[in-house]
């Protein structure tokens, strides 16, 4: 049984004058955030400031690498060529770990963010673009992954350390797949549910599915959403429930790299 | 006397499906190239492609960094803040210095591209935060400036290392200004003419003034235009009368990192 | 004594998924709106939305073109030739105009945006540059301006109608120059006394300068600024204080196109 | 049997200090242009030395607008909701709308660009969002479309007046639809085979398909595509081929606008 888990969110995600989330009030309740890096959110003195903030919080830094598109929120799928897809990331990745380093804070991780992930998913090519430029940024880098999607194949593939992610406030179908948001109940808002499932997660490594019976999983990160209205509230709710439990609230252990894996 | 000299030139100005100079031609000549990062030029791809040839031929690979502004191709002077001027430094530093580890080439130097270098010239903080980002990417990372300018001297005050530059094609007033573009004859467009000024620069550390009189000054590299339509002529030319000179054109060699002045 | 007046306010300053200012809180204590036309805040969407908006609340609607920086806001000068200033003005007073006639909605006037506007405040080819762009989106389409700056007088000197702006929450000084914000009292929170100023500057035509005596000007329109944490608490005050004062707020009458001013 | 045909091409496609294509080789031969608005091409100065070109070579003045993708020239889908695509088509054709008014020049007509247009080709609710936004910046105003296409359905179905388009350097399917560019043969780059197409297309209104048999059409204009090497060699071939055929060069007529058609 699991007896600590790692609590992440996104973070880093205004832009110039614009605000979004609540990176102050969130942060006590984490231990690792995923940091715009420009191209969907996140201009150089955001990322700085979400750099800063996330060290005196002792959070663990990750990269959050999306298509390019301010306007869209890198919510659009772009159909980029799998090399424009890896420069696009090495790039991002680049970026946030120079500033980190420039505040003695390491990178922990890579996660991609919003259209870029779903589509890895799914497209073999854009899942290894990520892995590889990921690798490419530094082979010790983990990334976060949804279980039993291309993205977490690919990665394992071109042994990219890798970190299971899964989202107490969604819900997931008998076959591993997150609900999509058209079906009713396949977002959870009323943060002692939440907070109910991110025990039963890490505890039992299984959910109630929404189409009946259960989805089993392993999980290294539950991702909170931090754009959410009541995020603070639900992320309030979940790191009290978990410790209630007597599951620690820790950044994941960085997995080794394991070098690409044997092709058979 | 001088045996030896860096030829720079800025590099991977072009920027999606738009193409700006001529890397393949211009390579050649070179010693060093800055390579631009995004800001005003440069998109991820482009850059990777300007990283590897660079590495091909041989070349000194060095950042530079920009104001935001693809419009106006970054010869837009922008009021920005130092510390926004800082944090764009450092990002865009920090995303080529990634694509070069990529690769296994080490990023070299650092050089402020068109508005933001002339603006650090003169203004003050923005010369400390071109310099100060630069020193908190790697404190070892020279910038190339502009002898006699305020970037010089922060450069200096913050204890990074300084590569001094000088332009065969630019024709400098007795004060060591160059000679404002709007002077006739302050463009040398012969590449005979420059081949000559490159040489008596580099042999003698002095240049005729536009206005009478000679300049004295340092110089560790030249600096030829990439956007003249005979730059690649112009290069050569200078390149030939360099090495008939019995003058080697090789990287200059990276200047220890002395610490911040002490301020007395 | 002025019966009426005009009360604008910026608007439409969302951009993608990023929120800025309460233009549904705002909208109803106004009569006039300035719509970000994209090149510093308001994407298509947004525009599109606040046209619609304002048309509901009976606003009188203008372009607020700006300086192309949507990290800097808008709010840094940037050393544009007056070329492009005209182009980009020109391409973002159409884009609004027609975004205004697909819903039914004519454009009444046009307000340069931050730092655009502080410069052609004190730089004239900028100031006709924007008065010029006007002029050719629609000869009858008034410019809102400062008075007693050069945007005045090359507004008036190429006949393009003019609309004279005053701030109620913002201190004078004597010779009619906004105080710098870098002064003490030269912002004004309270919604009581910029209510007080609002009523005074449109019945006396004058108002209390920051550094002695009294400040005396024409006003066709009040500017309340959207992005105060008490945006609109301060609009309704002045509102509520020019109604009981028996002025009737009201987008101002568009003033006629005179033609360029003879030069003698 | 026509008798006069439209040669379009597209231009303004240059970016800030990027050059593309060559407008001042290429007018001379065309009798329409399609001219980027500032989302994948054309920053607002190119746009405006487009139309006076174009003004200056008679020729009719059409708006291209693309999805937001600088770094990807707008040749990369993007799963943009027709909404978004409806204002952003909206924004663009505006923009240039205005630009030309301002030069006294009409604008005639409206192309959607790479993959935008080849998303509506297959798309509905895309298609419609183009059709509907170019019937809402002007209800006379036409859209080139590809026959047989959705985007032909859904212009149709708004009552939008169409103009058929057909490409002599591409091959046809015997079903009618372009070639895939993966395909031997696909493309045409000898300038005597291109014109001789361009002449069987509009005398004979169909063309030998690549895959056995004729494609049968009808054609209002022919599309040139000016990023080729040799664009204005086959330019030329194209139209003094068309002119010894006793067809003559021009503009397309605009189409009467229908109103919607009766859904039965």
């Amino acid at each position: 049984m699991k007896t600590s888990i790692d609590l992440n969110a996104d973070a880093g995600e205004s832009y110039g004058a614009w605000v979004m989330g609540d990176d102050e009030g969130l942060f006590p309740y984490l231990s690792s955030v995923n940091i715009a890096c420009g191209f969907h959110a996140g201009d150089p003195l955001t990322m700085q400031a979400a750099v800063r903030r996330a060290a005196q919080h002792g959070l663990g830094v990750g990269a959050h690498p999306s298509y390019p598109d301010l306007p869209g929120f890198g919510r659009r799928i772009l159909e980029a060529a799998p090399e424009q897809v890896y420069a696009d990331v090495l790039y991002q990745v680049s970026a946030l770990a120079g500033m980190c380093r420039a505040q003695g804070v390491a990178l922990r991780h890579v996660k991609a963010h919003g259209a870029l992930s779903t589509r890895a998913w799914t497209h073999a090519p854009t899942a290894a673009a990520i892995a590889h430029a990921t690798h490419d940024a530094d082979p010790t880098l983990p990334l976060v992954v949804l279980p039993a999607t291309l993205l977490e194949t690919e990665a394992r593939r071109l042994g990219v350390p890798v970190v299971l992610e899964t989202f107490p406030e969604r819900a997931y179908l008998r076959d591993g797949r997150l609900a999509p948001r058209s079906m009713s109940g396949s977002s959870i808002h009323d943060p002692r549910e939440a907070a109910r499932r991110a025990v039963m997660m890490v505890r039992e490594g299984r959910i109630e599915a929404l189409d009946g019976g259960h989805f089993g999983f392993e999980v290294d990160t539950l991702c909170i959403h931090g754009d959410n209205p009541n995020a603070v509230e639900i992320a309030r709710a979940i790191r009290a429930a978990l410790e209630e439990a007597g599951i620690t609230v820790r950044a994941f252990p960085v997995p080794p790299a394991s070098g690409p894996q044997a092709q058979r």
